[in-house]
């Protein structure tokens, strides 16, 4: 975990299913956040909670249980809400990603931030949402909007890793690509083998040629494959032999 | 449900938990996809499929069954693979969010596109994997980057909602894409002919084929290409008769 995860803090508002909590718990853990708070759950602590929660067993271990939401957000400079909620009066809004954004430069900046996810029936009420400086909406279907409880903490919680992480991927080539006069010399024995066994017309050739050169070409083999053709071409022109 | 969104076929290998599935149906339906292919599940359908699965139970009414993942697949032309699975080999690699962009580039294009995800405890195998052209990686935790079934299906029908659809990139080639099943025929074709020309040891042609089967995923010939190089292994079958 580093530093600044642990200024994030998730708080689940009148959990109805003890599953959901563990299910929450793994979503948190898999993006590397760990700071769990409960408001009034109806059922915690439960083996069901154990069973959804993967290896974040810790994480339930952790969780701290408040009785009402005021208190398990009371230290936090600034409070997120998750709501797909029509509200009557309009509330500062971000969809997931710039949420993510906006809470990486508030815990960067050492402030504590709290994010919010009311019950799975009905949401945050309004005097609940009413806490939060702004409203977290995850983009969705229109017509279907409705993601399960733990699904929008693994959303938001991935957009907030995905900033943090600064992921490269390792190449996945185990050998270099080869240069281009070594393809050309794939490709160039490429061609002879194929007028050698007769399926280029060596009288129009153009368009197959430039074919197959573009097909190699797209393919930019790494030594070892470049390797294997030239071994596979050579295994063809000896048999003919 | 958009046009496009029909060409993305999300398939399920394996699944163990019918309470995964219903719950994979509603991720999908929340991010306006509908189109879900099931291999070998081991109980469907099923009542928690339904408890689980919200309002998407159109999704899973619609759902396929399949006896294996090749059937499944046939009639895409890209397939991409989940997986946080240590490979041998290296194989292509994006992650989430420009694995969703190119799927909008192809769906874009008209083509079909496959998203694979393998059994809860185990993932895919070496051997599901080596269909796809390209794998995708959830970026998640290092220490414990196990996302459960219907989260990592509810992350990358996320990441392909976010995406608007009106970017369109024009497709530069001229024939369309084989699908899966004219890929593997031309695949175990070329793999045939190896054998025969003794460039594969076939006491030991594991990792050789490995390479075999990521090179022609990777190049994703197109019709023209296809029918070129099975000339050019018919040409060579027959010199050898």
């Amino acid at each position: 975990m580093t530093v600044q995860s642990n200024f994030i803090n998730i708080v689940l508002v009148d959990t109805i299913h003890p599953g959901n909590i563990g299910s929450v718990a793994r979503a948190m853990k898999t993006m590397d956040l760990e700071r769990l708070s409960l408001v009034n759950p109806r059922l915690f602590p439960s083996d069901d909670a154990i069973a959804l929660s993967g290896n974040a067993t810790d994480v339930l271990k952790n969780a701290k249980i408040f009785k009402n939401l005021k208190d398990a957000i009371k230290e936090s400079t600034f409070i997120y809400a998750t709501s797909a909620r029509e509200r009557s009066i309009q509330w500062p809004i971000m969809n997931a990603a710039s949420a993510a954004t906006d809470i990486h430069n508030k815990v960067n900046n050492s402030k504590e931030v709290s994010i919010i996810f009311g019950k799975e029936d009905r949401g945050l009420t309004n005097d609940e949402l009413e806490f939060a400086n702004t409203l977290i909406e995850i983009p969705a279907n229109p017509i279907y909007p409705v993601l399960n409880l733990a699904m929008s903490v693994q959303i938001i919680c991935y957009e907030i890793f995905k900033i943090s992480s600064d992921i490269k991927f390792k190449d996945w080539r185990d050998y270099p690509e080869v240069n281009s006069k070594e393809l050309q010399m794939l490709i160039d024995h490429f061609i002879d083998t194929a007028v050698e066994i007769e399926v280029i017309d060596p009288d129009n050739p153009k368009k197959i040629i430039s074919r197959i050169k573009r097909m190699f070409t797209r393919l930019q083999p790494d030594e070892m494959e470049a390797s294997f053709m030239r071994g596979f071409l050579s295994g063809i022109n000896k048999k003919l032999k």
